[in-house]
């Protein structure tokens, strides 16, 4: 992207206003029918975790893959945004203590530094339970099927086979549980790692969209190729930024996953392996959304954006 | 209860054998469709937190409760199984350092004594995020419309405005963010905590059965006032044995309610008052099923099973 005021940075930050919009409507302590109270501070911790900024890049994704077959935005936003409470739930609980034991993120106090760790603990699980109430809503769909799916498709991408597995992989490989220190995983291992832990959710963005609007066999297969592209690329451009970011606008620490002895596809390709990597995937997620035509134009850009972005 | 050998408890322990057979069958390392790979340690783990005993009353509730309408066994022990994930999920993160700091469970160590927090943390997500796959599973319910209203209503009954609340009420109560010391919150106030902390999971049990057996209107009202009744209940008893129980039987620590400045009906109401009260709940969950006739024998056996456990 060649600057601030780019068509598609445009439209990536009218979809992000929107998901705060909604979610800032969604987020208050006022209950809904099934539920007791909403304790403020909760609340709080939840708010603070949740709307502090953030690209909201998954919930565009979304949106976007959903406009392929013109699913009205609203279904498409609320989709987005239970995806970003999933989003946002696992960068509170992986800050803890006990896990990446982060001070910083975007700039601002981790939740657990701004409140306590025992209410980060539960706006994390708060965040996590509310995104499935939100797919349960006829307001994401009005067909039940399209929304368990989506529950089904959500809770498998976040899981113990997915996000929370791939976490989980990234603490072994750290050398967390081994006496023998960091584990080298090779590339295969890092591939797995990183599908499940940043992958997964972006795979499953793509994919919303194709699940919103009754995609067929084939063009599910295309979102699915183009949403792995894309997860894998992401990961890349991420572990790059922490080799050669600035501190200063990533808005995190950077430079710690080497000495934390990370796992990283840096680590196995080298710096330039990895920026051709990069390109290679960017081809492949062009190519997976062919069959669309011009109608993908926005999602591809989407995919140069990740593989661009510099914070 | 008089004895460890009467039909009920027969019934209860019979349950909770084809519970735990169900677990130990969906919980493995092998990946289902979805879902790249499960990571021993976290499986171990997560294994450790939902296989190690426990009555299983939530999921006998279930399982009672949609016998009333001659759900499929299976359904309703799927549901059962979802709902327990989210039980014992629960359990590991108020084990947590940062919540209770509890070093025993059911006699057991708990998870993060066991293994390690970071592991207690993502276990704990693994169950949440996984109750949700199994009840948008076509095992829980052929039609899509019923799994996705059991998703919608245990996330609410799970999450910021029901269990995940209550806790966060709990630790208020005691004075953990106030310098002002432990809360004294009243009748209405310790009602609402337990009512979200324990209740909701309990009411949520009940309710489940009509939901899978397409109960009508009235009849749902009859099993909310139950489960409502029933959850009270629990909560007394609970109280009651941490005042007067065993550690030994208990399984866990005993007599630190008080100590920690925990808001209970005992606190409220006094021994004798708690005794009485828990009396009437008794009395409200016949009433409620009273419609049900002798069809309801079972659940109102474990309403009194409920009052009147010792450990």
């Amino acid at each position: 992207m060649n600057g601030k005021t780019s068509p598609f940075l445009n439209r990536l930050e009218a979809t992000a206003k929107e998901v705060d919009e909604l979610l800032d409507r969604l987020l208050t302590t006022t209950p809904v029918a099934g539920e007791t109270a909403r304790p403020v501070r909760l609340m709080e911790a939840i708010r603070y975790s949740s709307l502090g900024g953030g690209k909201r890049f998954r919930p565009f994704l979304v949106v976007e893959s959903a406009g392929l077959f013109e699913v009205p935005r609203p279904q498409a936003l609320m989709a987005g945004a239970a995806l970003e409470c999933i989003h946002c739930y696992s960068l509170v609980h992986d800050d803890l203590p006990a896990m990446d034991n982060d001070d910083l993120r975007r700039g601002q106090p981790t939740a657990h530094k701004k409140f306590d760790e025992a209410t980060a603990i539960l706006a994390g699980d708060g965040l996590l339970t509310f995104a499935f109430d939100l797919l349960s809503r006829t307001q994401t769909h009005p067909d039940p099927a399209v929304r368990v799916e989506l529950v089904g498709a959500l809770a498998r991408a976040a899981g113990l086979g997915g996000m929370v597995g791939g976490q989980m992989l990234d603490l072994a490989a750290e050398g967390r549980f081994s006496a023998d220190g960091p584990q080298h995983l090779g590339e295969e291992g890092v591939l797995t790692l990183q599908a499940m832990k940043t992958g997964a959710l972006l795979r499953f963005a793509c994919q919303a969209g194709g699940m919103l609007g009754s995609a067929t066999p084939q063009q599910r297969k295309a979102l699915e190729r183009f949403g792995a592209a894309v997860g894998q690329a992401f990961q890349i451009a991420d572990d790059l930024l922490d080799v050669e970011g600035d501190t200063a606008l990533v808005g995190k620490q950077t430079g710690k996953d080497a000495g934390a002895g990370k796992a990283t596809m840096v680590d196995v390709l080298g710096i330039d392996g990895a920026k051709a990597r990069l390109r290679e995937l960017v081809g492949e997620a062009e190519q997976a959304l062919a069959p669309f035509g011009n109608g993908a134009a926005i999602l591809i850009e989407g995919a140069h954006f990740v593989a661009d972005r510099r914070m």
